[in-house]
């Protein structure tokens, strides 16, 4: 009998021994390991599909994980969240949020709707620049930045953490309702302490281009194609987008639900980043029911990459169900 | 009023004008145009996920899209493959099948698991060496390439138009019954004309090689972690695998079914490429039957990319939930 350690040792030397041998009689590298390393994490990812005449490159931004508890649904007990991530095949005491930005091409501009967190978030997020590139478009062609709203995960990586845009020759647009609540000065000075950085960090962002940010209202075509949809509850200026080019139509729709996986199966759960949880739930219902009934293809920030599909009415819910590659 | 064509002639010379116009004022293309092309494919696509040690990497072969007729289910109406479509949010007058290959990095061989049809199939395939490559991978440090049947979207990339081998440094590894069912002269010569090009596609690839293939039985750790699964039916010699790295497990199961929005949702419908189509009915119960009640991870051949996900229980059939991205 050998012992583990005597193992080891035995295959080490053997190792040793196969590397010194001749490296051109066996190609690249020594029998004892695999030709190329093991990467360990995903490559940027990003996903072109067709809408009528414009392309719309789905850019992976990354992800966050949390561990989950009772807080992050206010309104359903942490058992039944679990067993809605257990049904879907997902861990059930950690909850990993997926985040995919919007490039819309429409043949005469570039226009990316939200912005990841760029340097500002963890090593796990901050992809959407990468992804971009990888599909072939630098920052500096971008035309346009429109944020949903204005939520960290959106808005930071307009900026870079050095405090440069990261968008150079971009317009900014913004929902005038996110603006009129975030900008206010009364409205930081009386938030709770625990709301103040999220008020910052939005000054951060956007005071130094206060001049030249551009607000919209609901129900403005904003850009070719690019229609503003009221969607707030989330926060109060939650907005989505319908994107049209001649009779093809979509809708992004932001945080109209966090992962569909539970808030589309529990269109009432209020997940504990909607500001008035019972607005959220409504324009969920109100904008789900009708992806629904139309059949229209949705963009999610917060659903698994590349993010987009189709709702089915299921039960009292909801089912995302995704596009298929292509 | 103007006609459709002086629109056009006017459009026309608008943006030769602007064209004409100094770039450098504006950037490095005309305001009437975006600054990247609508590209209107998808870029190479590849997948890495971890299992234990190994790392998988899903490449995304393509697809091959066919008119939808009652011939491709060969024991259900065509009006219910239809609605299973059309609740997929899928066309019903033609069906998109995706390929995507399977390779695995056990950390001391890279192991390729099927071959896609290289430059031997169409415009919309084709598209795993690009995808290995965007992954980092060259064809020539491939160790091993296992085919799971000999069915041409399976086989033929393992050897290109020229007639060369695309993975030079790989032993090949396949079905031994898969090998005596298709190599057998005197079953070619018995075979129906429409199958005889079946026969030869086989012997293009394999023959000139026929001494170094090596064959496999079911049951065999072929490599170490893979291990050989007799999922028959599809054709004689077709193999599922257990990849199995520590404690961590999946299975790729090939064409147990073709694409799961049909046959994992209808397991008893039979696919027109079903060679004992009894057989692939019990072999594809037996293996989601597995699949459901242990929660692995599967990987399919032809479900949408990345093609890896779970199998949940559902209604008289099974549903293919999609592994989240990460």
């Amino acid at each position: 009998m050998i012992s583990r350690r005597s193992v080891l040792t035995t295959t080490t030397l053997a190792g040793t021994a196969l590397i010194a041998a001749p490296a051109i009689l066996r190609g690249v590298s020594s029998p004892a390991m695999a030709k190329a390393p093991i990467v360990g994490t995903q490559g940027p990812s990003f996903y072109r599909y067709k809408l009528g005449e414009f392309e719309i490159i789905a850019l992976h931004e990354g992800e966050f994980t949390r561990p989950l508890d009772a807080s992050f649904v206010r309104n359903a007990p942490l058992e039944a969240v679990q067993k809605t991530l257990a049904d879907a095949f997902l861990p059930t005491d950690k909850l990993t949020i997926s985040f995919t930005a919007v490039l819309v091409n429409t043949g005469s501009k570039l226009v990316l709707i939200d912005t990841g967190f760029n340097d500002n978030g963890g090593p796990t997020n901050g992809r959407t620049v990468a992804a971009m590139k990888a599909a072939g478009i630098e920052p500096s062609m971008v035309d346009t930045v429109i944020l949903s709203h204005f939520h960290g995960d959106h808005l930071q990586g307009l900026r870079n953490k050095a405090g440069e845009i990261v968008y150079p020759n971009a317009e900014i647009m913004v929902p005038e309702a996110e603006w009129a609540f975030w900008m206010d000065d009364a409205r930081m000075a009386a938030a709770p302490d625990a709301m103040k950085g999220a008020f910052q960090g939005v000054r951060r962002v956007l005071a130094p281009s206060a001049k030249d940010v551009k607000q919209f209202k609901w129900g403005q075509e904003i850009v070719t194609g690019i229609t503003t949809v009221d969607a707030s509850g989330h926060t109060p200026g939650h907005t989505a987008f319908v994107i049209a080019s001649g009779n093809a139509k979509m809708m992004y729709v932001a945080d109209t639900t966090n992962t569909p996986v539970l808030f589309a199966t529990n269109p009432e759960w209020k997940v504990m980043f909607d500001m008035d949880a019972d607005k959220a739930v409504a324009t969920r219902k109100r904008i789900l029911d009708m992806a629904a009934a139309d059949k229209i293809r949705l963009a999610f920030y917060h659903a698994s990459f590349p993010a987009t599909g189709f709702i089915a009415k299921e039960g009292a819910g909801y089912r995302f169900v995704p596009a298929q590659w292509s």
